[in-house]
């Protein structure tokens, strides 16, 4: 967006959802219960972007006729297709990068998401992928114990000791979801995203993780300690690793957990087989207990596809979809065009929305293409805009 | 739609609107205050419907697969079009009978309702809008004494007589109101909607309003009051008028009222030229400050714009709009096609929404041309949604 704006004539505006950083409504009673969290919801936060445009419009000068596009990445880049669908009167346009607006009950296999995670480690090195899959028995073995407990402990230099075997549960889906992260940002430089990480952290990791299959359980997980490391402790400054997070920063992780617990119910699963992970089904009983007992409601596993449109969108129009070959979240992605106007645009090597990221003399050919063609209809739409007026 | 329906093989579903009817939320406690009104919005509405939409072709044997055409009149009519731009995947297409979807603020000129009311009158007989426009000074000479009153009372057969000069401003509301609703249902032929009344009403009603210039005070308002009959006696059974009520039958005058006080902002002013009315200017803040005294609410003039497009609807597809030349709400509705597939049909004998009532063999051509045009694009709706599916 920094690099296009002065070529667009634009002007960049970065609005804050609802409930996330410090918009929080009833300020630090927003989260106390699900009364005050009952107005986060994509449909207000939609609402207020549809406001927040046209006020600026009408108060900035030299705005007010001016056409506006969406751009988001992620589950901004689901509220940027959306609010093209729901206020075509307020953008003329939206790039929605890295969006899986498909990730919903029904639209996708549950699997898709871990088996995208599995194939960038498996091309990222020998047997990684192999590797990985074996540590999870490996950890259980070594867990049996107490002195395997702390071994494991002093191996990942984790803050917090392994105790008994819930804490070995837990720390095993901390690690899935260090893998899910890697994949999720598996930029050809070095950046700063969720973690500062090297250029292309996936092989890095993998370059501590492609043993032969005699390798002895603890081994394998001092491999697996390094690997994590590449993404917790690049910079050498960690002192220690906490479980209980995955990333720095906060990326309102609550406020995700919530409405992820109302409307953006997204099924995952996976099989051991055709990914690198313990076999574990969806299971939206489970699922909705949480929600339940976290914040005392339940999901409508229904609702985003009524709203939104699943699958058939194709009335709709103007709108990009991006997607990272790399980024486990295109599962869930638009990667067909659906019409001449509902684009999809697939970068081969890309992960989590990097066309969204600044310009980069190691970009790959293919992203460097993409923003070239996200721009083209930027034009296009911004001309029929000015046409239409 | 009765009509119709079996030459579609359609099934006819009427849905009830949140807050009206028997669909109370909150049971007798749903107008109670601010807080239970709450709900009470055209968002949750149209979501409502469809889920609802959703559920029955999901439960319904058969149903799985058939497209579904949203109809309505009036504000039914508003939310078939808004139905089909926010939920296009729900259903294929709207009929937007007599939907005033620009009869917002900033959209029309406020003073086209009155005007379509009193070109109404005009052509219906000899001086009747010019003889209307008199009877306001009329009743203010004749009221302004205790025996005017009386005799006012008296001759209006008025359930509670007028006693002072704030019952004669109420009574002339309550006549500009009749003859408003008189437009609305100018049907070619005998109907009940929102009273019992003979075809063609006006012309009945204007026949006692054909005076020269040269009439008294006395003789204009008997006239007036003949030509009010025709609309609240026509049967001969009523025994009295009450000036606080201008329709049989419940409409939910109430939650119409809190929407118009809360989203639904429909500007309407009178300068007794090109009307036949007292002039009267649209003041928002004093409609606003009867909100919040009434509900406790104010209203948000914007919103319905933001909300629903406005003018700018052209990107949404599917949507017949039509108007009745003789319906004062045709002010606010789309009377131009927006696009191949935005159509508009105006229906130049029609008043409100005449074309979703029952074939009748003094319907006028153009409101026949108007019905098979209608199905003509719903056929070519359902054969789109055979072929996408």
């Amino acid at each position: 967006m920094w690099d296009i704006a002065e070529n667009l004539g634009a002007m960049l505006i970065f609005a804050e959802h609802r409930y996330y950083g410090e918009s929080l409504p009833f300020g630090q009673d927003s989260y106390s219960d699900s009364k005050h969290l009952n107005y986060l919801t994509s449909e207000q936060a939609l609402a207020d972007f549809a406001v927040l445009i046209r006020e600026l419009k009408s108060s900035i000068p030299g705005a007010r006729l001016s056409p506006v596009i969406a751009i988001g990445g992620s589950y901004g880049g689901m509220l940027s297709a959306w609010l093209r669908m729901k206020y075509p009167n307020v953008v003329v346009g939206a790039l929605a990068a890295s969006a899986p607006i498909w990730q919903f009950p029904g639209m996708v296999p549950c699997g898709d998401f871990y088996k995208i995670v599995t194939m960038d480690f498996a091309k990222s090195g020998f047997d990684c992928d192999v590797n990985i899959r074996r540590s999870w028995k490996a950890v259980d073995n070594i867990s049996s114990t107490a002195p395997g407990l702390q071994w494991l402990s002093e191996e990942f230099s984790l803050c917090a000791p392994l105790k008994n075997n819930q804490d070995s549960i837990g720390f095993k889906a901390w690690l899935q979801e260090s893998w899910v992260n890697l994949a999720m940002v598996d930029y050809p430089y070095q950046a700063s995203f969720l973690q500062p990480l090297p250029a292309w952290p996936i092989k890095a990791a993998c370059k501590h993780l492609s043993f032969s299959s005699a390798v002895s359980d603890y081994s394998l997980l001092r491999g697996v300690s390094e690997a994590v490391k590449v993404y917790y402790n690049f910079t050498g400054n960690t002192p220690c690793l906490n479980t209980s997070q995955t990333a720095t920063g906060s990326l309102g992780f609550l406020g995700w957990y919530y409405q992820a617990c109302t409307e953006m119910v997204m099924p995952m699963c996976t099989d051991g087989v055709q990914d690198m992970f313990e076999p574990q089904e969806w299971d939206f009983q489970a699922f909705s207990d949480e929600c339940h007992a976290l914040f005392g409601v339940r999901p409508r596993a229904d609702w985003a596809e009524t709203a939104y449109g699943g699958k058939d969108i194709r009335s709709h129009s103007n709108i990009i979809f991006s997607n990272g070959g790399l980024d486990p979240w295109s599962g869930g992605g638009v990667t067909r065009n659906m019409s001449d106007s509902l684009v999809a645009i697939v970068i081969p090597d890309g992960a989590h929305h990097l066309d969204l990221r600044y310009n980069n003399e190691r970009d790959p050919p293919s992203v460097r293409a993409a923003r070239a063609l996200e721009v083209k209809y930027f034009k296009e739409w911004i001309t029929e805009a000015a046409a239409a007026a």
